[in-house]
C-alpha cells in the first residue's frame, strides 16, 4: 500500500541540510550510495510498510536567491561529502527540483535571517495572508505532483525564539490573531498552519517555534493530521541524551557540563545574531537537568568559525563527583558534519510520519521522541528509552498489518 | 529483615579496589561521605528491604604482605581520593578488619601475582586442599562475626586467561579434577568453589575465570546459592556500552575503535604481564562487535605508566561512516580513579546480591548484567537496557513484599 | 653581595597567586619542596647572583576582609595544591606576613572588584591621596624590616580596561592629573607610580594597565628604577607562545585558533564581569597574529565553572591548511592549576628584578619578555628567543662579575 | 645561476610521499597551488638562490608493481587530499615521470617489505653489485634528461634496524664488505653509497640507516659531495620539539609521556612488523630526554588502523610536576596527513642540499637539522634553536653572493 507518491516539503530547501537531503534521496533512488545514517533501514523496521525512495518527490519554500545545483556542488568543493560524478548524474533530477521550490515566508523571522533574503520574496500584508499564500503553493505540488500524501519538513535557519506569554492555547484564540499585522507567531509556526489546514503531516527538525504550541497541536487534531518537533538531535545533543543517563544510573553526581560548539556553515552565521542563539541554546541544555533531576552548572556555546565549513567540532567537559566526593572528568570531542548527519534523519522521520498519518495517528507523534532535542509531548531524554518507544511503535505497527 | 549481620568477604582484600571499598563503607558507617557513586542509593531502590551499611562486617584474603592501614594511608598521600582525617577516625575498624584478612591461594595465579605474594602464604598441595582451607577461613569469619549470609567478592588482580578446552562443563566431571596439582582451576574459581560448596554467594569482579564455567554455575544450584560475574564495568568499557548502541542506533557504521588506556597502579603493574593483559583486553573488546552485529577493526592498548597511579586515562578514537558514506569521528578522554569507581559497586553489589540470596534466586544473578564487562548469561550489553533489567528486577523485588 | 634583605611586596596579597607564592617561599624556605617550576633555579642561572629565600620578605596591599591563613588553608582542602602539614609547619610565618598586609586601593578597579571590597578599605580622595598612602606602607615595611631593596609585584585581579587616549604619554603631563578625582588611571597604576616615586622595582603580572604608559616608564628612569609587565604568560598563552611559532616556520597557514578556558578561581569570578574580561581576552589574543604576521580567525572564550575552583581547563582547536591547500588541526587540552603555574614565576621574576636594579639597570627590563603574554617593550613574542633574552642577559651579568 | 636542470631522484618513487611530492611540484609548476608548508618559500629565505620548480626533474627508484598515476587518483579518491582535476592537467607529466622510475633494491630491507616488491625486482648478487645497478640509473637519469646536478632523496618505508656493532666507522673498512652477500648494510645505505660514489647529494627522509654511518659520511667528503637525515620530523615529533623545550625552560619536571599513533597508509603497514616498527619508535622517542637531560618514562605506540588512510591521529598524553610538586597535564590531538606534510618538506630539502652542494659544502648538512627526528651530526633538539641554525645558514649564503 505503501507505493503511491509522497512529497516531502522541505522548508529552507535550499539550505544544508535541505541540499544533502535531495542529493541523498536522488543518489539512494539510483542505488549509488548505501543505508548508512538511515535509522529508517535497521532490521528492526524492516517489514514496516514504509515509502519506499522511489515514490519519494521533493518540493519546498526558500527565501534566498541561490540555485541547487549550486548548493549541491558545495557539498563537492567545500563539505566534501559529495562526489562530483553524484551530482553530475544527478543533475536532471536536481533542475527538476529547483523548478518546484517557491518563494517562503519572512514574517517574524529576525534581522539576520531577513537580511539573506532574495528581493523576490513576497512580504506578506499578515499571517492570514502568508497561510494562504504558502497552502497554495502546498496544493499546487499536490495537484501537479499527483501526489497521495504530503509531508512538511522544516529545515530553516533558528529564528529568534517568540514570547510563549503571546502565544493563546487554543486554536479558536490563535486563529483570529492571524488577521492581526502584529501576531507574534513567526514563519516556522505558519508553514505548520498551512499544512495542518490542509490535512498534511508538519515535521519541526529546528528549534523554532513550529507547530510546538498547543493551539496548533489542537488544530492537527481538528484536522486530523500529525505533526513532531522539535529541533532534530544530530550530535552534541545526542550524546548527552545517552552521556547524561550513563551518569545518572550510576549516581555520579555532575556538578559541570560544558559544551563548546565551533562551526562555519549558514546555520552558524544565523546563529551569530544572539537572538536566534539563544532559542538554539536553550534546546541544547535544557535536557541535562531534565534527565539528571538536579541543576549542575552548565554553559553551551557557540561560536561560528568560518573555515570549518559545515564541519562541526564539539568539546564537552564533564565534571563529576564519584564515591568519597572525589572529582573526576569526561572529555569528548565530536567532529561531524551538520548535514551529513541531520539529512537522512529528515528522510526516516519522512517516512515514519508517512506511515503514521497512513494509519491515522492524529496530533504529536510522540513515538519519534529520539529525533528531537526538545521532543514535543514527551519527558523522557534518555536516549535509549526513546527510541524504545521507536521500536515499541513499530512492533504495534508490525501487528497492526 | 534486613537488619542482620552481613558479611562481605573479599579477595585481594589489601588491594586498591578493597581498601576503597572498605574505607567507604567504615566512612558511610560514620556517616562521612555522601551517596555519590553508590547505585543502590537511587531513588529506585529506595523502597527495597536492602541491607543497612551499619549491618555489614568485611574480611577477606590477601597474598601481599602490607597492612590495611598502610595501604589506606596511601589513598591520600598517592591517590589523593581520602583525607587523613577519616583514616584518623576509621582506625580502630580498619585494624579489626585487618585481623581478619587471611593468606590467599596462588594456584595458577601466573608468575607476575606470584612475584607479589608474601613468604606465609601457604603453596596449597592441591586444587582441594586449597578450597578446603579458603572454606575453613569463610566458616571461621561466619562463626567469629555471627553472620547471618555472606558474600564473597573477587577484587584480585587478573589472572592469566585459562584453557577453556580443559575446563569440563560439569560438577560432577570438574569436581574429581581438585585432586589433581595439574589441574588448571586459577584461585579465582577455587574461592568460587568454596563460596559456593558453604551455600555463600559469590561476585568475580575480575576478568579472571572465577565462578563462570557452567560446571560451577551448576555448582551454585545444587547447593542452592547465586554468583555472577564478569569484570567489573567502571570507565571506558561503561562508555562503550552506552556509545555503541548510540552509533548503532543511528545506522552510523563504525569503522575503527581505538581505545588508549594508560595508569600506574598495582592492577596495571600486573597487567604489563601479556598473559595477564590477555584476559583484561578480551574483556574490554568484544562488546562493541557484540553491539553492533558486525565487526569493524578495534584495538584496545592498556599501558602502565607510573606518575598516573590510581587515575586512569583513556582515550578513545571511534571513527565511523555516515549518511553519503562520510567519515566522521569522536574522540573522548575519560580521567577517572579505578578504585574510587569500582569500590561501590562492590557494595552495590553484595547489597543486591544478599537481597537475591534472602529471596531464593539461584545461579546466575542475571539482572546485575549492567554492572559487568561480560556479565554471565546475558547477551546484552547495550548498557541502559541491562539497567532496565536491574529496575526490573527491584520492581518484581518490592512487589514480593 | 645578595645576602642582603629584600623585599617582596605583592598587590592583591592574598588572593591564590599571592597565597601560592607565601607557602611556597615559606616551604622553599624550610626546605619542604623542590625546585620544580622556578627558573631562576635551572641551571643555567646557577652562577648568577640571585637572593637567596632566606633573605626574602613578604608583605603586602589587599582589599577583601580574609585571612592569609585561611587563604592557605583552601590551598590545602579546595585545591589539593598544598598539604595540611605545610600550613601547620608554616603558620607563625603566615600569621606574621598577614600582619604586614595592608589595605589596596580601589580606584578604577570596576564594580565587580569593588564588590569584593572589606568595608575598611579606604576610600582614597584623589588618585594624589592614594599615590601618598601607598608610598607610607611600603616606606613603613622598608623601615620596619630594614630592607635594603623591594621589589612590587602586582598579582590582583583584572581590572576593565582604561581607554588609551585617555593616558598622556609624558610624565610631566600625567603627574597634574593625579588631584583630578576623575583621573582615569586605576589602582595598578597608582601602585606602580607609589613604587617607582619611591625608586622601587615594579612588575605587574596582570593585564591591568599597571606601569605599560610611557609616562610611567619615563618616570622610572627619572628615579632610576626598573620595571616590568604585563600579564603572566602561564598556561594556554604560553602554549600559543610555542605552537604559532612553529606553524609559521612550517609555513602552515593557521585559518582559525580557537581557545575556550573554564576556571572556578577568584580571577575568574572577576572576570564574569564583561569589562574586566575584555583586558584579559585581549591580551590572550594578540600574539597569534603578532607571530603570524597575518589575521586567521581567532576566538578566545573565558568561562568562570564553579566547581573547577583553581584548576584551569583550556581547549584549544588549531584549523590549519598544507601543502595543496589540505585542512589540518590541531587540539590541546591543557590541565593546570594556574597559581601554580604564576607562583613560581613571581618568585623568579622578584630574583631578576633585584639583580637587575642592583646593577644599575633602569626602564622596562625587556630581557624578562617571556614571562609574560604582553612583554612591554618587545615585538618578539616566540617563546623560545624570548627566552634567549633571558639567557643572554643572564651571560651578560656572569661577565658583569 | 639557479636555472640550470636539477633532478630529484626518489627512493620509493610511487608510495605517498613520493606520489604527492610529484603530484605537488607538477601542480606547483603549473601554477595551480599555493605555498601553504614550503619553509623555502617563507620570506627569510625569499632572496636565496635556491633552484625553480620549473628546473626540476624527478625520477626515482621503486619496488612495487603500481602505477604513478593510480597512486595520485588514490590522493583523490581515497585521501581527500588532491582533486581529480589537477589529475587530469598532469596525466601527461606523471607519465613521463613514471617512465622514468626503475626497479629499487630489496637488500635488508626486511620481509614485510620484500612482500610488497614487484616479481621484475631484480635480486641483486651482492651490495656491490647492487650499488653498481642503483648508480647507472642514477647516470642514466642525469645522461638523458641532461641534468646539471642530482639529489637523491629517501621515501621508501623504513627498514628494519640495522646491528650498529656490524658497520665499520671508516669507509676503508666497509667498502671490501660490499663484495660479502651477508653484508648487514640496508638498501638506504647502499642507495646512499651509490649517490655519493658518483658525486651526488643524498638525503634520508626516513629512520632507516641510510647515510648515518660514519663511514658513509667518510665517503661523501672523499667524493666532495654532502648528505643529511634522518626521519622527517612532520607532526607528534614536532610538536615534541616545541613542547618538551617548552616545560624544560619553565622547569617543569616531565614524570610521563605518552604518544599514540594511528593511521592506515603504506607506512602504517609496514610499521605492523614490529622490526620495521623498532626503528620508528626509537627514532620518535629519544629526542625527550635529550632536551630534558633526564629521563621521564616515555611511550610511543604506533598502530595501523585501515580506515584512516593517510591520516594519522596522534594522541600525546604529558604529566608533570609544577611548583610545589603538583601534578598537571597536557594532552593534544594532532589530525594531519603525513604525506602531505612530508612532500614540502623534501621540496625544500632538494633546494636547501641543492645549493649548498652548488657552494661545496660537504659531508653532513647540520644545519638541515629542523627537518629531522633524529638529525645526524646534531645534539640539538628543540625546533627552534634548530631553525635559526637554518636561518643563519641562510644569512651566510646571502653574504656569499
Amino acid at each position: 500500500m505503501a507505493n503511491k507518491r509522497i512529497g516531502i516539503w522541505l522548508i529552507g530547501a535550499k539550505g544544508g541540510v535541505a541540499t544533502t537531503t535531495i542529493v541523498g534521496l536522488t543518489t539512494l533512488k539510483k542505488g549509488l550510495i548505501g543505508s548508512a545514517g538511515l535509522v529508517s533501514q535497521l532490521p528492526q523496521f524492516e517489514s514496516l510498510d514504509l515509502a519506499d525512495w522511489a515514490d519519494m518527490v521533493v518540493g519546498g519554500h526558500e527565501i534566498r536567491d541561490v540555485s541547487l545545483i549550486g548548493e549541491a556542488t558545495k557539498l563537492v568543493t567545500e563539505s566534501h561529502t559529495a562526489s562530483q560524478e553524484w551530482i553530475d548524474q544527478c543533475r536532471d533530477e536536481l533542475e527538476q527540483i529547483d523548478r518546484r521550490i517557491r518563494p517562503g515566508c519572512l514574517l517574524n523571522v529576525g534581522q539576520t535571517i531577513e537580511d539573506l533574503a532574495a528581493a523576490e520574496v513576497p512580504r506578506d500584508a499578515s499571517p492570514r495572508a502568508a497561510v494562504k499564500r504558502l497552502r497554495e503553493d502546498l496544493d499546487q505540488f499536490v495537484r501537479s505532483e499527483q501526489l497521495d500524501r504530503l509531508v512538511v519538513v522544516n529545515v530553516a535557519s533558528t529564528e529568534p525564539p517568540a514570547d510563549p506569554a503571546s502565544i493563546p492555547p487554543q486554536w479558536s484564540k490563535m486563529e483570529p490573531m492571524l488577521d492581526d499585522p502584529q501576531c507574534p507567531l513567526p514563519a516556522s509556526s505558519l508553514y505548520a498552519i498551512a499544512a495542518l489546514e490542509s490535512g498534511h503531516a508538519y515535521v519541526n527538525f529546528t528549534p523554532s517555534l513550529g507547530s510546538s504550541p498547543a493551539a496548533i497541536d489542537e488544530l492537527a487534531r481538528l484536522r486530523g493530521t500529525c505533526h513532531i518537533g522539535r529541533d532534530g538531535k544530530t550530535g552534541e545533543t545526542l550524546m548527552k541524551s545517552v552521556l547524561a543517563p550513563m551518569f545518572a544510573r550510576r549516581n555520579l553526581r555532575i556538578m559541570s557540563w560544558v559544551g563548546h560548539n565551533i562551526f562555519g556553515n549558514m546555520d552558524g552565521k544565523v546563529l551569530k545574531d544572539p537572538d536566534n542563539k539563544r532559542a538554539k541554546v536553550d534546546s541544547k541544555d535544557h535536557l541535562i537537568h531534565e534527565i539528571l533531576g538536579y541543576r549542575p552548572q552548565t554553559h553551551v556555546s557557540i561560536e561560528y568559525i568560518e573555515s570549518l565549513g559545515d564541519w562541526k567540532t564539539a568539546w564537552d567537559h564533564v565534571h563529576f563527583t564519584g564515591f568519597l566526593g572525589v572529582p573526576m572528568s569526561l572529555q569528548f570531542t565530536w567532529q561531524g558534519c551538520d548535514s551529513v548527519l541531520a539529512a537522512p534523519l529528515v528522510l526516516d522521520l519522512t517516512r515514519f510520519t508517512d506511515l503514521a498519518a497512513r494509519r491515522g495517528q492524529t496530533g504529536e507523534l510522540t513515538f519519534l521522541a529520539s529525533f528531537f532535542k526538545s521532543p514535543q509531548g514527551v519527558d523522557e531524554h534518555c536516549f535509549d528509552r526513546q527510541f524504545q518507544m521507536l521500536e515499541q511503535w513499530a512492533e504495534g505497527m508490525k501487528n497492526d498489518e
